[in-house]
């Protein structure tokens, strides 16, 4: 005769499994010591940023409450110290498991901005500014981007800049800068009007004359990051503050290699999230009484996804190899932005679907990731850029000038 | 010597196209009545509609002040009247290239409300419903959808009606229901809990004690439309207010049938919206010095985009011929509506990719199209519920029951 | 009780439906006279090709005990004769649903070089040459195409005629010429090397010396078709035999803008065959104990085969009311030709699949559609040529030359 | 005044990069011992087989002459000895970089005949067969699938066995077992009658009676490998011959783990192979006047092709990662099977796209492995089935039983 308990267990089913976006292991890879830093990111962005972020998307707004607990996570300096990159990849990722705007904000402030100071500033200027920026006392952008000039395009910047004397008069525009319409300093690429090559500056957003910001409205992606048309006029910069190691459009290579890395990374993250979320509604929506994660033509979907996922993981996971080998070329990073970014398109549109109509309310957490995907597609150069950059390498023929 | 002329037009080159998103010519079969109307649509769409939309977008509002002029229009009969099938499709198409949810309101109140009446009720309800619906004095929508019902899954409806005398006492919840927080008048399905058939109810909204409607939050598409939840409580509806002529959930078919049609003219319409967009988009940007129309990677696109709306269009081309003659069955409807949404999901995503990142900015009007593109690809029965009815037809075997 | 009549029908479940793939009933909008014409092709594709197909593809054989029976037919003259373009592309589609191949050939004598000599030949040519190949007692085949020169590119032709007195001298190559290796007589476009024109011949295969043809081997599509690399060394051919209304590549353009819109039904009939044999096998086949079609993820596959039909048909139809009142551009039949051929590739992948490991084995019809697509996807011009001829119409740029 | 070298190299292009399919330099990871191996394998496909496939595919021929020089390669025992299982992997994708035929010819002998007896043979057993399968004296094959159960389905055989004595009844059919046709062992799987388990033994085709083998004719991929249908009409075979060590249907699912693990190696292999002759060909096919390599549209194809190699190649390295560890799962290789074959189909149609028509010629390379990717698409569990097993793992749910 079966036991009371055993009686409880046959009429209690087991529960389902909790979605697990890292099929193939790859965050057990990271040192001990590495993995206790992820997983104190992944406890902030569940516990602090997940709760209020949808709200903060609808409103286009910021979520300003969230620097002084990020503050105690001490992660400020991550980007430019001395980390694994498979780490700083994997945080990138995390962070875009649960808000890609958060990730956006985080990397334009520590990788972009203190990641160009840290690498092609001086010993001088790393020293002034990258400690208090690690403490996020002093946030700060990266503007290189114009109205007319894309990120992915290379060369032709309008911006200028003219030396007289010790200092430099900068004049033009630079556009979708990402935290510009609030943090403090601004990482400026401009073309030295007397030896024609591009040259990098700091400029200090809230003190500069004839620095101005605005923000640009209506987006419908990547909401919470807030994103500025900077506009330069005769904006006065000490030499001091000029990149002593930035001397031509090269040099925003190495930055830009990184950063459609970072997108890379970000883009696995979103769709690990939007997976997860997936797995969650259908195991518990029913519809002809029963789980929807019942149906094959769902099972098909949350497969796809999951594959997708995963190739995703394990290229970043390979590219960060040979980016810790020193081996990595612009074009590894291309073929990863394109790649990982296609595959974030298909998988946050399964997601989305399987949601059915609940799936167009922010609440429910897909449809924000839905729609930031698209930002995360065409930002850091096209689809079309990455593969263009891709063929050349493949082929040894230039399509695109 | 050349001339003036001459040279002035060797320096002046030939404008470029505007774009033509009807390539086959699917609007010149209309008769010239038909075509008039159809033009004073487009002409409405474009002059009223088009200015001021994206900004009710981006505030989830609905733009009151287009009643007054619609009404001018003179079109609030279209459905119910004598009109060819066609042009009632294309009406839906035009109105959707430039705004599906201006035509999600149009269709809920004019077809789905509107039709049930003249379709399902009495002569004298239709004559006492139906011209003030048509003069735009009342609005209506339709309350089939439950939290936990699906329009596209059948049956199952968990609203009640119990009849007391002359007075239906109706318990239950409607979700999703368009136009619903504002509107005039109801049709509402429920159980009776006597007969257990379902039958149809002409709600006054503002004027029924317990029936209360919350406007549903936060939605990332059709943004403009304001759905509700509506809830009932011990409402009392009289008599003379049950559509005499619907006596079962079968007679919900009719209409569900038509309205997934019409899901796929404003899919058309939708693509052809977006592709008009990008056409222009790409042949004014300039990047490495010339118009990105002129690349073959956008080309491809835009010749994908092209032969994405004209399947479309020619699809629900013949499924209306089919529909004139009386021929149109549930399974050519879902065929539609899968297609035509799939297509159209590929087709804005192509149109919002050729934008870059300023694709993401509402103002440049693919942003919303992507976006509504979602509910459109949900509502009305799912993209799987429609290949299951469809593949029931196909191979003789239910799959979903 | 139950009659014995009842029990035994619910012993025998009712048969499943066969397959139907003209689910919008396009069949059905022809006249009775030409509804007959198609059904005779029909009866005769079933009967007679469909029986031993297999066999001459996997052979790479053609199947010459054919044309007798063919010839009973009487629909040699279809293609320059009084009906309607409809007809004469449901012809081409009914034929294709059984064997691509077979359309092939008849397509090349009777609309490329018939439709040839109909459309720029003479009254005498016409008089001289269409009775007989009518007939089909004497078989023409088309050389356009060369090895360095792709039909879809336009222009360049390297083969060259030379006239003296009222000879002309031809030299040259012509690859991929369909019924070349054994048919009667070639049209032969070849570039006048006095005015630079392109001008066009009859030439008899058997009996001009210097006229050789290598049959191209180890096709893996289309076998059943004998493509031959026709070279011409010093042909002497009569003026009689130069079409007299044949001035310039341009008056290619006619007889290749039909072709193109040809590949589209064919792709379309191709699409048919294969979804009809996957609806069967699916019907068929059991695997955990019911039928594969009983299966959601079948079911997908299905329906989304079945809209892929519905498409093309729908789009092919208004292609040729465009046609049949003298509208058609090169720009509709690219569009057409694109579409039609990129849908089938994912329409016969699906059906091949749903066929698991028994797809590929030649004798399950499905595995022959599948490879057969392939040179329908790319002969006529790549799908890459005529996305470029659509994008150069939709934005007035061309991005090929 | 430039030099006469510098004049000539001006003049002479520089020319352009052979294709490479290892972008991620996934095979550098190797041990210099491990790598060698890899080399000798790499340099006979390219000397040996490549140059004569062709045309065994063409004529469903297996190279016999190619076992001898197969021998001195001395790499019989690779997949039963004490290497990396990462070395397995790219041995198998190496040569279906060149021919998936004869990988799978050369993976049913090592890994699936060999690999069962070192996995679940007695150490006598182990003693007996293993030393002259691996000198390629004795070729084996693999006995699983039958004519109406897939491999994928599990469970079901119809096979049985039934025990006399010390000797075994065999009964029961076989299907698509490659290697059949010729080899002298097989792997026979079936149900014993007495105990209902499923039991395992090692039969010599050609001294047993009752055992006979018909090879399956007509295929459209795979043509190299003679794939047989076995049937066993009271085949008796001693209990010496039946594997000690396995017991259970349970014990063929370690075998087909890293069966699936296997084609998702040749299935990057394949792709390898397709896009190296892709790039090729398009870095020497001229049309409008240049390399067609130059053209964007081709460009994007390329990209698009190589991301997919190199995403599945960093998934199967990822994946045997885990495998080393001991950490692999029926799931984790249903997952890689179904990404790599539905990325296989894109790349491989892909490149027989850029080669146009010659494309399908099969003397052109591509076609031959456009082909065969349908076979290793379905073989081992289709799509379907691996999408299935992973939601399985994904939701809890169990969706095919």
């Amino acid at each position: 005769m079966p036991s009371a308990t055993a009686l409880k267990q046959a009429r209690e089913p087991k529960p389902l499994p909790a979605p697990n976006a890292d099929f193939y292991q790859i965050e057990d890879t990271l040192s001990a010591e590495e993995r206790a830093i992820l997983t104190k990111v992944h406890d902030f962005m569940e516990t602090r940023v997940a709760p209020i972020i949808n709200d903060y998307w609808v409103r286009d707004a910021f979520p300003f409450e969230l620097i002084e607990p990020l503050k105690e996570l001490n992660i400020g300096g991550l980007n430019v110290g001395d980390y694994s990159s498979r780490l700083k990849g994997l945080v990138a990722m995390e962070m875009s498991r649960v808000d890609p705007s958060f990730t956006t904000f985080f990397g334009v402030h520590t990788g972009l901005a203190m990641g160009t100071i840290a690498l092609l500033g001086s010993e001088e200027q790393r020293q002034k500014w990258l400690p208090p920026m690690a403490r996020l006392e002093m946030i700060g952008c990266f503007g290189l981007t114009e109205p007319l000039v894309g990120s992915g395009t290379g060369g032709g910047l309008l911006t200028t800049a003219k030396r007289e004397g010790d200092t430099w008069i900068l004049n033009g525009e630079k556009k979708w800068i990402g935290n510009a319409p609030w943090c403090d300093v601004s990482i400026i690429w401009a073309r030295d009007l007397d030896d024609n090559q591009v040259k990098g500056f700091i400029v200090e957003n809230k003190t500069t004359p004839g620095f101005s910001v605005a923000k640009i409205e209506n987006k419908m992606a990547l909401k919470v990051v807030q994103n500025g048309l900077i506009t330069m006029k005769g904006c006065r910069v000490p030499e001091a503050n000029r990149l002593q190691n930035a001397n031509s459009f090269r040099d925003t290579a190495h930055v830009l290699r990184e950063t459609r890395s970072g997108v890379g990374w970000m883009s696995t993250g979103v769709q690990m999230g939007a997976y997860e979320a997936a797995v969650k509604y259908t195991q518990q929506r029913i519809q002809f009484g029963k789980p929807i994660a019942s149906f094959q033509m769902i099972q098909d979907l949350i497969a796809k996804m999951l594959a997708n996922v995963t190739a995703c993981q394990a290229l970043m996971f390979r590219l960060e190899e040979l980016h810790g080998e020193g081996k990595l070329l612009d074009q590894h990073a291309s073929l990863a932005k394109a790649f990982t970014t296609q595959r974030m398109r298909e998988t946050v549109a399964w997601a989305r679907e399987v949601h059915g109509a609940n799936g167009i309310i922010v609440d429910n957490n897909v449809g924000r990731l839905f729609a930031d995907a698209e930002a995360l597609y065409s930002y850091e150069g096209t689809f079309q850029m990455q593969n263009l950059i891709v063929g050349k390498a493949a082929t040894g023929i230039s399509a695109f000038v």
